[in-house]
């Protein structure tokens, strides 16, 4: 039977990232992944995504091009070559984790993990093709699509996050139903590249847990692109009708569209057997603690399955920490682990304006704190992204009130989701507003705009109107 | 006679920000500016050009554009058009400035100072039309541009900065006679737009003053756009003939082209008559304290005249030192002041690819720490990078052996003046390579070439192979 110090079991972002850093500590790890390696994020997600964002961003520029001084020529769009592009980059970029791989000779075995049990103190993991002894196990088998009551993903009619990036040609319209942060990116894309798109979501704004007002301006922004929005409705059923799909929804309107996005969540991918063994779960969700560490000795979890902030770097991270502790036990060491604080993690949302948050909405600190500062600063006002001609958007600081500590920033407009990580810095090691003085901010950047949304929680924010 | 408690001399970045600073901590402050509100930085110098560099980077992301599953289309330039739009956003945002201080009352009055005495403690400053009286003043008066011996600017044929920005149409071939920061982007801005561009180059480098490595790689990036670079060459003549400006060379060659631009660094203006008071000057450069107080009582100095490090940001930040100074003064306050560390101030250039640093470069740390770490980590492993193929340069980051303490960031890439924030912020933090560990970056975001170059510090990068 092969035996390994560490067994990964899912070789997605959490998973991969882990076994390279356990192998960079010189502990033996080998990955379980019946599919290949990157997982949903490489190969159906976050990578693939953001290939059909840079093409849609540079069609939209391109329709616009006479105003850079570009007169205007007429351009066209291949969807197909789109699509082939998306796969080359994938294919790319999952190769060069493969090659990451062999390079440090960490073993990919690909089959599905089915059952875990106990013999002794050794853990054994049962495959359908073979069982593998390991002292340490880390799961980190990710999530998948939610469904809802009656409405069950196909991936022909009615398709997930993943069966829609399958899709070699557009459709004509397209119904997408939760108004999240997946939803939200794939209207943004799909409407740039002319297909009508509808967004349909139950709660009473999209991206419902961002800060209120990034909210508001994402729906400005996307009705803009000509998405058109319904909040507070649920759907109720999709049926296929000769015309397309069907969608009944909660305020007796009917919809018809080619296809359906159905974009409600993910849940916890949990479907390992442990036998004889009480893994403790809440909702699905592999229960841990601040090490990563489950109820079951030497048994961690991280990623999706562990269902707290859904995002590759959440998981990366968490496997990071996993790693330190494995590395602490076995070389019987104390090192100091950072603990990993969950709202100090940035958030990107690369819709068209992009969106990164950070740290506490102003609601939540509120909440939190009583007293708070807000601060804000609009692009329009800054000359970088003048010069760029993309101005819609800005910038929300939020300080508490009683030591001035930043502890939440919003960004909606240009390279937010790069911007953000200012944000995350400053809040990670506790910057306050004094310390702000210490910092310059060069010129012209669009991250002026952080520095006066900054200035502005003390009211000196000099550009702002 | 009209007085004011504080006169600035000169409306560039570093004035008109003291002005507003000023206004905000409610002292009243006027600005002595002859020509329009803005300075070079926001008329003829950073905004203007990236202006162009917008159109430029369009231009050549719309040739390669069937790269993204957009049909090849025949781009056209209009380059009158792109410098239309050049002016209509200068235009906008040096009005809106205007705005700002019409809203706050606070007086331009449209003159150059021509000459400072003393009355008593009261400042006369003397215009060609007439006198004003202040307790304080601040000189902003900001740099012009050197010439050579024997090399006149006539902004025809031999053109600064400021002149090839008053071009309306482009030239066959352009000659830059020094590639520091403008004179690389100005090669790099017209060379994309099919300009036939040569850099001469008198140091053995490009961008002498960046890190080497970083120095290295923009000669790979201009040479492969087609500019031919020259360096450890001097211009010993430049002369009109039938052909166009004949340039000598000291490698005894000879080159002929329709224009040259003359970028060989600036020189402090400083043409104000002290009548019976000795400001002290180093080679032009008033000399001031961390305070931005010159010798004389109650005068300061900020910005390009300082012959610091020539950048606007670095006079906005430096006046608003001097503002809070001038605040602790009126007020009879004692209210801490950070000082200004000029080395922690980022520094961009705006050539394809960009450029951002901040901090020491690799030989400055050795020569200033003796052993030091250093981080590398390519683009091309960068999953945001390859989704928007744009894949060329590195993150370096350089730190203390010693404490782990971070002290350079150097960055050739997408987006690097934006992403060298994060340096800014964590050098100005003062961080180490512990406090990394607390922060958590995006996926997938650029940023996180910076989160595995300073891994690399520790050889802990997941993704470098």
């Amino acid at each position: 039977m092969q035996k390994h110090r560490v067994i990964i079991i899912g070789g997605g972002p959490g998973g991969y990232e882990t076994a390279i850093r356990l192998s960079q500590y010189g502990i033996d790890v080998a990955v379980l992944e019946g599919e290949r390696i990157g997982g949903i994020c490489l190969n159906w997600g976050c990578i693939p995504t953001k290939t059909l964002v840079k093409s849609a961003e540079l069609f939209s520029e391109m329709k616009d091009s006479e105003s850079f001084g570009l007169p205007a020529v007429e351009v066209n769009l291949d969807y197909s070559k789109v699509w082939d592009r998306k796969n080359k980059i994938v294919e790319q970029l999952v190769s060069g984790i493969e090659y990451l791989f062999r390079k440090r000779k960490i073993p990919v075995i690909k089959e599905f993990a089915r059952s875990i049990r106990k013999e002794g103190d050794d853990y054994i993991i049962s495959t359908d093709q073979a069982e593998y002894t390991a002292d340490y196990i880390i799961v980190a088998t990710g999530s998948g699509p939610r469904s809802l009551p009656g409405i069950e993903i196909d991936e022909q009619d009615i398709l997930s996050s993943t069966g829609i990036l399958k899709l070699d040609q557009l459709p004509k319209s397209l119904a997408v139903v939760g108004g999240g942060v997946i939803g939200c990116e794939f209207a943004s894309i799909f409407a740039s590249f002319g297909v009508e798109v509808q967004i349909i979501e139950f709660l009473p704004r999209i991206i419902a847990l961002e800060d209120e007002e990034i909210s508001k301006r994402l729906t400005m922004a996307l009705k803009k692109a000509g998405i058109k929005i319904q909040t507070g409705v649920a759907v109720q059923s999709v049926t296929k009708t000769t015309e397309g799909m069907e969608l009944s929804l909660s305020n007796e309107s009917k919809l018809t569209v080619d296809k359906v996005l159905l974009s409600v969540g993910r849940t916890p991918s949990n479907n390992i057997t442990w036998q004889g063994l009480e893994l403790e779960t809440d909702r699905g969700a592999i229960q841990i603690n601040q090490l990563m560490q489950t109820n079951l000795p030497r048994v961690y979890a991280i990623g999706d399955v562990t269902a707290k902030l859904q995002l590759a770097h959440t998981a990366s991270k968490q496997g990071l920490i996993a790693a330190a502790d494995i590395k602490n036990k076995i070389e019987n060491k104390q090192e100091h682990i950072e603990p990993l604080i969950y709202e100090n993690i940035p958030r990107c949302t690369f819709t068209h304006p992009e969106i990164g948050s950070v740290g506490l909405t102003e609601q939540e600190a509120r909440d939190k704190y009583g007293e708070i500062l807000t601060g804000r600063f609009p692009f329009t006002a800054n000359g970088k992204a003048m010069s760029m001609s993309n101005t819609f958007g800005f910038v929300k600081t939020i300080a508490r009130a009683d030591n001035q500590q930043l502890v939440g920033m919003h960004i909606i407009g240009p390279q937010a989701a790069e911007l953000i990580a200012q944000g995350g810095i400053l809040i990670s090691m506790k910057a306050n507003v004094s310390d702000l003085e210490s910092i310059v901010f060069a010129h012209p950047t669009l991250s002026e705009a952080l520095k006066e949304a900054l200035e502005d929680l003390s009211g000196l924010s000099i550009h702002k109107i």
